[in-house]
Parts: structure tokens; C-alpha cells; sequence
């Protein structure tokens, strides 16, 4: 369920390590590019910084007594190059620069496919809503039966809400993903005159930000990652949800195409269920704690804090993996969706007309005033619920009614897909904002 | 303790009801703007729409029959109305419209005060960064004494974290705070052909974001203030907790200059409780939760959601409120923090010179390579703990330091403020993000 | 929608001053209990300590400078009486032993009405079960047509957890809610030998618990009756899910009798919303982010935390706010549903014989073996849902099937009342729990 | 940092399958219990049921097409079996009733390390507080030195903390910790008459409750365990922040000692950092977040949820790791916790008389009255803090004050040591409970 995508591959033990040694190897060719080191001993360090050389599971276990594992992994990186390069290892860096960068590339890196998952998310629900710009269906509120609405209408809101969210995600990343590097304490002292040159060379090397100083203690970057990979969770869960309540049974407007006979039950074969939504929906529901977990944690102490910094690791790897799902799940489910405009229509005829009301109420709202006119489609509604017929004889029986609508304006004004407002306007408004001129082409490629 | 600052009074029920009015005053003077209604019935109706004329209290008790107070608000405002005008009022909108369109005017009016109080906590900070760009103190990691930074760079590290959270917060204001118009089900069908106009000119009237199409149950828009409150506090906090860490009677580096003989205990008379600081971190430990709830709550049915939708409202409020009210305590904490620099000094010189072993690791590097000499002095340290003697003594015992550094060397290595790294750098770099070029005067007016 | 119940109006600010005001005039007695003080000038003080004397905004606002109301309040009740009475006034105390004995009995009082609506809304939920321990209907998973059940078992469902988590909630606040009184830093210094025996003197006169050890900065009583109230609200919800998804018209198997023309739209007089259930999922959606910032301020410093004791006093009054009112939203949700058995019927045969599938399994499988079985029946119900007939027809067609199954043992096998297992014995396992024996008539007078 | 203790390795993909897997071993047992089918055959079927012999990346991999991996694992555990053995496996269950039942295994499984080093902390609390009953130390509230306690009581606070919780967490457990059988919608129709009687022989099997019906939809168990496992964290967490605290340099009243060289610091080796104490922060602050996301996944579909039931599942195993780490980690932390009571006296000493201004308002209070006493003493505690001397001799320029007090009844009164009030029997109170009459002994072995 949480690792779909290829975020989880991303975050995995071997994924931090690997990040941590490029963090070291990046240190290096940065001295290198300041001339304090030859740049032969800065490649020599790059070359032996591969995970794969490293026994993770003993880092691991090494590192409970320090509080984490970049000691270890820095004594094992050293017995692996001769003494002499082995001395530029490190050198003046302390382990939370190393754990931060390193966190940094780990975020960068999962939020490749997260990005592109939600893109082609975003794309599927484009496709939907420009497909379905004309495909009516009843609308529902606090899940009772309300008004006409189109599909297309729908798949524009998801398309907002993913964009929105998928931008401001990147947005966010390009500000806050940067390097750290400041020693000890952030004043950066053991590198004497370079601490400002080196924070800039590692940036570069690591194709990061370059912080004004260092964020030791400082943690809205962390934070803002979380928040914006839990609104991407959100928006990702919208269109989850209504999928499933599209897809009952009584309902029956959409359904996931299955992945390889997926979707099945052991105990019943009939079913056929929304897999991916529903793997959506687990994932999206643990990213607010997540995000809290990393927002509480903005509470450091001094130049490290004890105990808040150290729960921002395992709490945002799961964040990026379980939102990597998501987008992944989403954008299955979304790219497999089964639309039945049929079945739209019939639930639409099936709900009678006492849907219309509203549209009754604005034709007969120009002779009548609008709340005259609510009042008395509103009894007459009334009269047709408990009496079991349709609004329309209800109306007719209605003098007031009568007076002012002849039989087919009454009609027209029942008529669901007359009275779809600007559904289409703002279906094109969505589309607009999603494909601005001259990019469409490459976006539906 | 979560009432500080001005943003309590923009988010109470009479600043909701004044919203919901401000909304359908703004709709009828959008339609008059459309020619639809004549100005002065609009005018009309904007001039009724004050919330003392109404009885708040029986509003809501109204509205829990049909889930919001709305309909109990527009029925007691048309009775207070011509019929003619009074039939204009609310015309075609739904309760939903009305309720998250306040809501966006009752958040903008509470940011005001949020931003306010944050720049004057920034404005503090960058004053006590400028100030003591020199102070030399104990950095502390862990808990524990580290090694030496200034109280510039700490209060920089504020200034950064609080500058970037708050504005942040307006950029997110910018974009997410926007009118909903979209009727019953977000078709605007109500509004026949007026829907997309009117949607404009609702934006117009109340100065808010036009969205593309009505958000009804896409709520990137409150989860997207909700997270920059939320950073906000944390950024807040971070201060405050060093606050009252470095106020701890043993550590006396700073103090709140108390407001009329606050501060004081019933039964401590000699107590200077961290009363700002306090209260910044009790309201800053309640906002993950409220945030975390707002992002939960994204996951919304249909048209407009059963229960999600409802959960908003008073948790924006209550989040609204408590991040000002730690904005208007940090501001108070930063503004009358006292700082005793001759504490910081003489707390650094207490610490002893155990505190500089990186600094002569630094000083030995060049002849001895880095992880030789730290291994020299982790030994002598260790035989310092252990013998209760200084560094200085241990190092000198040791025949490869002496071989390396004279006395004068040593000394130099082990005072404190000579090895402050780029602190002052780093201080230049936070301000000069602070204040570009030409800014500066007006901010520090 | 947060403030239905009774628990609204015993957290709100007049409620805390009493609680407060409690605490001192029960202190007073203690002491007279103890010899201390003649019980006349207890029973001044008591008679002083009535809220409405007080200007409860005027306090809050003195609160701000020292941090909380206790110093400001004391003071005023003082000054309301003789000097020689007034001076045995909070003698002793600190504020927090003030203000922790009200929370708690601030919870205590609201946990009357919340635990009364929790009572009738679990008896509401076994009305149900045992009147429709025969009623059939569609059991649904992951929001797919499922197999049969009954209504009585899915109503046994909801009361088994509203049960549970109440009685959980009364066991919990039988331990949790005890009086904090041990001074300045729990030592209870300042009462000199009196102590002990005025923590037990306190509890009498409260009837709260008296704990073994101040608890001052020990918050498990706080977050241990946050944690219950949380699950509460998490058992109410259940079934407000549930009713909101079988109320929707295509589904139509249940909905609220409305109170007073409640539940309708402004702009769809034909809806019947289900208003009730729709604010308990509003109120319930509130409770974990509540009870989480509870959790997280178990962390508290020394003997008075800086700011996570503060955090809880809100907290915990939107936490009893917002689980009354679902509690309350709960049972008059649950008194007032109205079901539709009929529906219900009407659903399940609409479904289709493709949901008995199982049952034939079960029925072939005593000779051709499970899962052998389960492969025929899987084929056949392909071949079904392709050609969009029936599984008998299929099943029919399939000579293993034949070779085992007569016509009508296939009819029986197919019939959904024949295949409801242990739901009978379900309902009534639940039900003995919910009423042992001899308890029964008094809880359904 | 999260892998501290026994319990990561009961919640990992191993332990999980190994879980599910006897599941399906006990459900056979069940059914040879009932004679339904042979004995041979039950036993064949749990020899074969060892989760070595099985490829658990391959089974995640089958699982995410069908939303969880139980039907893959039957197949292969099936294909292990002869033909006739392997009809019985799994016959009859539901996926859910696998995993729900393996889910509480699991739990049980962890909690055994979890209460056990719970238990540890606690017994070292014990010792702790009997050790230093006398011991006196400086109180702190709100981060400012208050009046004296002794490390006793503090230790004794600690110990009740803990205990509570862990003595709630095994309570839940017991209630808890049920099996799930209910088949695909919870009428355990598949198991024809045996549905109850198969309940309570699974829940025989495998030593957990028996549930009166399934709770397939009804998660009360896995939030409540959910929520005592957090109450347990901010337990084990408040130690930890007091010896994060303590073990200032500044403090320096307590440290842990070091296992094996641990707590240094690549960069300060004079350091002694409190490496247990940050670990159980850091598993701590994410305890809350987990357990509010199992609180909101208690809103569950009908028979089962489409998300929220799946969300339960890491979120649960993240949930026993962290605390299971916080509890091991608390337990290292108290067991080698080095105490210094000489620096806590020395502490209380250079804290100067100002801490003891309430002793002596305490003493003057007899003669002058509570109030007017402590107005006296706080006009002399402003004089001595202006002025830079001690309290006793601005008290002994107070008239009123010389004319009650002798010099050395003031001295006395002045005295830490005599001021600790019901602070010893308190610690006595707290040890009783701990240790009821006769457990001492075990307890302490």
C-alpha cells in the first residue's frame, strides 16, 4: 500500500546512505574547488563513497551510541582510502551537516517521482475533464442528491486542487532544499576563512540551495517540505474519495480498470474494487500526523536540539514514501478510470425532478421575486414528497405556478442539462490555467 | 495566553457574522456593478448589514437545525429590509458560498495584526543580530556546552527563521485567499448567465483572489493557510524556547524586562518567569494539532462534504488566534529581551577550555593532519576530565603538541573569540536578506 | 455544531471561574476539616465564591501579565471579605494547584452530559439491533457490494464501540480526576504538616481522587482522559459514517426524522440532509488533532513546564466541547432514524445473485473441496458479469456445478437470508454484553 | 535511534508474516478442534506455516494488486501443502480477519519488550527516589530556580508517570487484544454453524480475547492501544527531558554514564551528551502524530473501510517501534543515570536566600497573617534583588520582621533543608503504591 511509485526506493536505509556519502564526497571536491585539497584526493574520496561498500545494517547499529550514524560511517569511509586522503574526510564538518544535506538530496531525490506522479495525475484529470466538459451528472451534497453538475466540472476541481498543490510543492523545494554546512555549532569555524566559500562550493556540488547561514536549529525547511507533501496528500485524497463513492454499486459511475485481474476478493469474486483509491486514501490519511510530527519539531533547542531534530528522519522519509504512493495511486487510479456517462445520465433522470427545484425557483423568480418563488416551489415540493409524485404536477397544480410558466418553459426549467450554469466556463477556466498558451502541446504528449 | 495581539477580536462570532454580512453586502453590490439590482438597493442592503443589528447568539442556535447560520442570517437580515431590496439578498448563493467566503475575509483580517506583530518580532531580532554581531556566548548542542558562537548569530538564526515563515504567510494569503461563489452545487446555475461575472465582481468588492472555479470540496486554499500559520508558530517558538533556556538562573544570559511588575509568582516573589516566552510556546504547541486537522480535513465528498467541510470552521479560528497570539508574545519577548553579554562572556570562560578542543584540533591539523590531532587532543581532553585539570595543562604534557605549537600558539587556539568562525559573516548575510538595498530605513523606523 | 449537548456551557469561561473559585472555597473547608480555620470563616469564603460576583473579562486580561488568572482572582475574592477571613484565602497554594483541581473538575462536569448522551446513544444503537436483528441488507466493503447482513448486526457493531469506549471513558476519569495540591514545587511546603492530610481533606470536600504525589509536571491524567475522549468520539463517528452513506438517495435505506423542518437547504428544498450525523463527523474530525496536542505536552519541565501546561487548558476545553457534541449529535442521530427495512430488501435482490457467490462455495464445497470450488464459481461469475446474466444461469451452465447442486439446492444456496451466519448470535453476544442480566429494564425505562 | 529494544524486530515484514501466517495455523487447529477437520491435517498445515520458507518482497509485491498481501500468501502456502491438506487453509476467512488477527499478535508480541523495559525504568525510578529521599535540589518552574524539593520526589514523579502508564497499557492489552473472525462481512457465514464456536477456538489457539462480534469496522482496539502506547511515550519522555535538563554544564546535577565511550561527539570529545535521553525524545515527539492518525482511522466504512483500515497498518508498527524504543532507551537512561548530590546542594546554596522567601512568609504568617506577611517579604526580596544582598539581611532591616522573628528562628526558616514539607512522605506514598506489600522483594531481584 505505502510503496507505490518510486519514492520508497528513495528513502530506503540505502537511499540515506548513499545521500550521506555524497554529502562527503561533495565536501571534498568542493576543498578541492577552493584548492585546499588536491583535486586527485577530492575523486579518490568520490569514488570510494558508494553505498554499496558499506555494511549498513552495522552503521546502523554503531551509530545508537553516538545518537547516529555518521561517525561510523565516516571511520568506515577513512579505512577505505589511504591515510593521507583519508585526512580530508569530514574535516571540520560536523554530523548534523552531513545528516541535513544529506536529508536534503533524500527529499530532492523522492520528489522527482512524486512530482512526476502528480503531473501525470493532474494530466489524466485534464484529459477527464476536457473529455467530459459535456457529461452531465448528479451533483451531491453532504452526500445527499443536490443538483446537475457535469463530470467535467469534477475533474476540473481535482485538476486545481492537484495542480495547486504539485506547484507549490516544487516551488516550495526550490526554496527550502539547500545544504548544511556551519561545523560544530554554525559558526563554521573549523574550515578558518573558507566556511562561506564552502557552503557556496557544496550548494553547487550538490545542485542545492545556498543558505545565508546555517539552519542547525532553524527547521522551516524541513517543515515546509512536510507541509506541502501533506497538501499534495490531500489534494491526491479529493479525487480518491469521490472514486469510491462513485464506484458503489447503487452508484456506479466510474470504476478502476484493473491491473492484471487486480481488485479481486478471495472470498468474493464479483467485486470489483477501487484498489488504487482506496490505497490513496490509507496513504493520504497518515501524512497530517506526519506533517505535525515535523511541525512540532520546529521547537529546537540552542544550536541542536535534543530529541526534535532527531525525529525528523524516519518521520520524513515516511512522509515522502507514503505521499509517493499516493501519487502514484492516484495517478493509476486516475489514468484507468472508467467513465459511464450512461449511468450519469440515468442516476441524473433516476433522482426525478425534484432536483430542479432551484432551476424552477430562477424562471419563476423574475415575475414572482426569488424568495416568493422559493417559497411556493418549496411547498410544492413539499406536496410531491409526501404524495409521491413529481414536482412538476405538483407545480402545475400550483395557480401561482400556472400563471407564469406555461407547460414547456415548466419543462425547460426541469431539464437538468438546461441549467448547468457556467460548468463549462469553468472547466475551460481550469484547462486554461493548466495548459497555458503554447504549452499544451508538450504537456498531453 | 492565547488571547495576545489583535487577531482574537478579527475571529470571534461577531467578526464571523460581520464576514458573512461583508459577503452579501458584496453580492449585491457585485450584481449592481452588472446592472442586475439598482446601486441603491445595494446600497441598501450593505448599509443592514452590520452585526450589531443582530442577535448572534439566537443565529446559532438557529443555524443548528440546518447545520450552519446562514439561512437564520439571511432570513433575519431580509426582515430587516423593503421586501423589494430584501428579495435581491443572497439571490442565487448558497450557504456555503457565503460561509467560505468569510471565512477568507475573517482570515485576511486576522493576518493584519499575525503579520504585524511578526515583523515586529523580525524587526527585534535583527536589532538584537546588529547588536551583538560581537557578543561572543556558549553554543549549546544537545543541551550541551559546545563551543563558542556569538548571540548575533543566534538571533540571526531567529531572524531568518521568523522572516521566512511570515512571509511565506503572506504569499500564501496572496494566492489562497479567494471569493467562492458557486451555488448549490458549483455550477453558479443560479446566476444564469451572470455566474462568471459576478464571481469576478464579488473578488473586486472584497479584495480578494478570483479563483479559476468555486472550491467547494477542493480546500488546498484553508490547508494551505493552515500549514503557514502552523510554520509560523514554529518559527515563533524556537526563540522563545532559547528564551527560557538561557533565562534558567544558572545560565541568566537573558531576561524578559517584565510589563508592570509581571512575571511575578504568588508564591516566588523573587521569580522573573519568561512570561512572552511562555505563552509564545503554550500557543505554538497547540498549532500542529489545529493544522494537522485542517490537512485531514481536505478529504472531502462530492459537491460539498458531510463533516469535513464543518470541522473548519472553528478550528481556522482557533489557529488564527493562537499564532497571533504567539506573534504578538514573541514580538513582546524580542522587543524587551535584556541580554547580558557580560554573562555570555563570563559563562564561556566558566565553561573552561575543554570547550576549545576543535579549535586546537584546527591549530595541530596543518602539521599533525586533522584526524591524528584529534586524536591527540580527545586523549588529552580525556586526562583533563579525568584529572580535573584544564586542556591547556594536558596539551602541554603532550610531546607532539608541544613539538608543534608554542605557548603562544596554544594560547592562541584556545581563546574563545578568536575562533568565531563566520559568524559574523553569517550575521551580515541574514540581514542583508532582511533588508535589501534601500529598504532599511523604513523597516527600522 | 460544536456545541450541542450539555458540555458546551460547562467549559466555557464562567464554568472555569467557578471551578476555580470551587477549588479555593473547598481548600478553606479543608482547612477547617483540619482545625486550622474556624468552619465560619470557611463557610464566608464559600459563600463568596460564586462566579457572577466576578468580572470574568477583567481577570482574563489582568492573567495576561503573570501568565494566568489564579493571582488576579484570588485577589479580588480577598478584597470581597473581612481582612482576618480573607487572609486565610489560597494560603499555601500556587496557582497551578488552582487551576489543575478546576480542569479536572471542569472535565468532571462536562463529562456528565457527554457520558448521558453516550448512554442514550448506545441505547439507541441496541433498540436498533434487537428490532432489526432480522432485517437483511447488503453488507458493503471498501465501498463495494459486499455479502448479506443484517442491520441488527451492523447496529450491534456501533454498540459495541460506543459501549466500550464509554465505559473506557468512565474508568478513565474514575482514576484520572484527582486534585493537584502540593504548593510552589509539590512539596506542599507551605502547609507546613498539614499536607497530606489537605490533599485528602481537598479530594473529600471535591470528591475527586487523591493521588499519591502532586503531579504537577506528571500530565498522564490530562492526556489519559484527552486519549478517552478522543476514542469517543472515534466510536460515534463510526455510525455517522455509516448513516450519511446509506442515507444517500441511491442507496435511501436510512435517514433522520428531522427536528423542526431542520435538515433542509436554501437552495434544495427537496433534500433531507442528515444534519445530525454530518456534525458529529465534524466534531469527531476535531478530536485527534486535540488529543494529540495533549499527548505531545506530556513533556513538561521540572516541577512546572514552560508552556506545554499552559497549551492544555484550551485544549481540553475544546476537547470535552467538541466530544459532547457529537456525543449529543450522536444520539439524536441515533433516537431519530428512521430505517427502512423494505429498502433495504429491495437493495440487497437488486444487487444481483453475483454477491452469493460465497454461499455456493460453501454449498459445493462439502464434494468438490474449497477451493476447487471457489475456481468454479470465480469462472462462472466472469462469465456472469460478462454476459450480463445472472451467476444461477452461469452456475447453471457449468456441469461440476450441476453434478452436485439440484435446481433448488442451488436456490437455496443463492437466497440471501439463507446465508447470514452468525449474525443472529452476534446481535445477541453483544447485546448480553451491553444489558447483563437484571441490568436490562433499568436502562430501557 | 527507532531500533532501540526488543520490539523493531516483532514489528518488521518477518514478524508480520510470521503473525499472519499463524494466523492461518491457529484457524486450522481451531477447526480440528471442532473435528471438522483431522488432526494430522492441522498439524501439517502449522509445520508448514514457518515464514523463512517464504519470499516476503514477493508476496508485498503480489499483495499491492489486491490491497494486501494475505491471498498471495495462502497460494504459496497453499502450494507447499498436498492437495487435500491445502484445501483447508485460509477456508472460510477473509483477508481482514488474517490480518486484524495478525495485527494483534504482532502488538502483543512487541509489547512484551516494550513493558518489560517500561518495568526496568520504573524499578530504576524506585531506586532512584528511595536513594534520594533526603537528597535536597533546587525546584524549577517555568524554567526559573522556585524552592527546594528533593531529587527523591522528583524521581518519585517520574516513577508514577511511568507506572500509570505501563500498568494502563497492560490493562488495554488485556481488553484489547482480540481476535478477528468474521469472514467477508462479519456473519462468519462461510463457517456455516461453527462461526462462534471457531471464535472462540482462534482466540484459544492464540492466547487472545474473544470478541462477543467482529470488529471488522469497529477499531476501538487498535486507537486504544494506539493511544496507551503514546500516553506510555510522554511518560518515558518526561525523565528525559529532566535529564536533558539536569545534565546542563551549567547544572550539571546529573549524566548518564557512557556505554562503551558513547555520548562523544565527532567534533567536542569533552562532551557527555545525553544519548539515551535524546532518544527517547526523539521517539517520543513522534508518538502523538501516530496515534492521532489511528484515532481518525476509526471512522470506518460499513463492513470495511476503503483507506482507513489500511492506513492502521505501518502506522500501527511504527507506533510499538518508537515507543518500544523510547521505553529502552528511558530504561538505559534511568539504570545508568549518575546523580550528584553535591552539586544539587551546591546548586541550591549558590542560588542564594531569595528561593526561600516563601519559608519565610510561612513563619511570619502566624503573628502577621498569610498575606500581609508576604507583602513584607516581597518588598524586602525587591530590596535585596535591587541591591544586590541577600534577603536575610533586607529582611533583618524590616521592622515587622525583627520584631516576629529572632535571628535564628529568620536563620531557620532560611534553612533549604528545613523546608521540604510532606516531600519525604510523598516519595513513601509514591514507593507504596509501586510496591504493595510482599512484591517488593520480586521486584527488586
Amino acid at each position: 500500500v505505502f510503496a507505490r511509485g518510486g519514492a520508497a526506493e528513495q528513502v530506503n536505509d540505502r537511499a540515506w546512505l548513499q545521500a550521506m556519502l555524497d554529502v562527503e564526497a561533495a565536501l571534498a571536491r568542493a576543498r578541492a574547488l577552493d584548492g585546499r585539497i588536491p583535486e586527485a584526493d577530492a575523486a579518490t574520496i568520490a569514488a570510494a563513497c558508494q553505498a554499496e561498500r558499506f555494511d549498513i545494517a552495522a552503521l546502523g547499529a554503531q551509530g545508537m551510541s553516538t545518537g547516529n550514524p555518521v561517525l561510523a560511517m565516516v571511520k568506515a569511509l577513512r579505512a577505505t582510502l589511504p591515510e593521507r586522503v583519508a585526512d580530508h574526510v569530514h574535516r571540520g564538518a560536523t554530523s548534523q551537516d552531513i545528516l541535513d544535506t544529506a536529508a536534503m538530496l533524500v527529499a530532492k531525490r523522492a520528489l522527482e517521482p512524486i512530482a512526476a506522479d502528480a503531473s501525470g495525475a493532474a494530466k489524466a484529470c485534464a484529459q477527464l475533464a476536457e473529455r467530459h466538459r459535456e457529461t452531465p451528472m448528479l451533483g451531491r451534497t453532504l452526500l445527499q442528491q443536490a443538483l446537475p453538475v457535469t463530470f467535467g466540472l469534477k475533474a476540473a476541481g481535482w485538476l486545481a486542487g492537484i495542480e495547486s498543490a504539485r506547484s507549490d510543492l516544487l516551488a516550495t523545494a526550490e526554496r527550502a532544499l539547500a545544504v548544511q554546512l556551519g561545523g560544530a555549532v554554525g559558526t563554521a569555524a573549523a574550515f578558518g576563512d573558507d566556511g562561506v566559500s564552502l557552503v557556496a562550493g557544496l550548494a553547487h556540488e550538490l545542485d542545492l540551495a545556498e543558505p545565508a547561514l546555517p539552519w542547525h536549529a532553524e527547521r522551516g525547511r524541513v517543515a515546509g517540505i512536510a507541509s506541502a507533501l501533506s497538501l499534495l496528500a490531500g489534494a491526491l485524497a479529493k479525487p480518491a474519495r469521490d472514486v469510491t463513492l462513485l464506484a458503489q454499486g447503487e452508484v456506479g459511475e466510474v470504476r478502476e480498470r484493473p491491473v492484471d485481474g487486480g481488485g479481486g476478493s478471495s472470498t468474493m469474486p464479483h467485486k470489483r474494487n477501487p484498489v488504487a483509491a482506496v490505497a490513496v486514501l490509507a496513504c493520504a490519511g497518515r501524512a497530517p500526523g506526519l506533517a505535525a510530527t515535523l511541525h512540532a519539531a520546529m521547537v529546537q533547542e540552542h544550536e541542536r536540539a535534543a530529541g526534535a531534530w532527531q525525529s525528523e528522519w524516519e518521520t520524513l522519509s515516511d512522509l515522502l514514501r507514503v505521499v509517493g504512493s499516493a501519487a502514484a495511486g492516484a495517478r493509476e487510479m486516475l489514468e484507468r478510470l472508467e467513465v459511464d456517462g450512461e449511468r450519469m445520465r440515468s442516476n441524473l433522470r433516476a433522482a426525478g425532478d425534484l432536483v430542479m427545484a432551484e432551476s424552477v425557483v430562477r424562471a419563476l423568480a423574475g415575475q414572482l421575486g426569488w424568495w416568493p418563488a422559493q417559497e411556493l416551489v418549496r411547498a410544492a415540493a413539499c406536496r410531491a414528497a409526501t404524495a409521491g409524485g413529481t414536482l412538476r404536477e405538483a407545480l402545475l397544480q400550483t395557480p401561482e405556478v400556472r400563471a407564469v410558466l406555461a407547460g414547456p418553459e415548466l419543462d425547460a426549467a426541469l431539464e437538468p442539462e438546461c441549467y448547468l450554469g457556467a460548468a463549462r466556463a469553468f472547466v475551460d477556466r481550469a484547462l486554461a490555467c493548466y495548459r497555458p498558451a503554447g504549452s499544451w502541446s508538450e504537456r498531453t504528449q
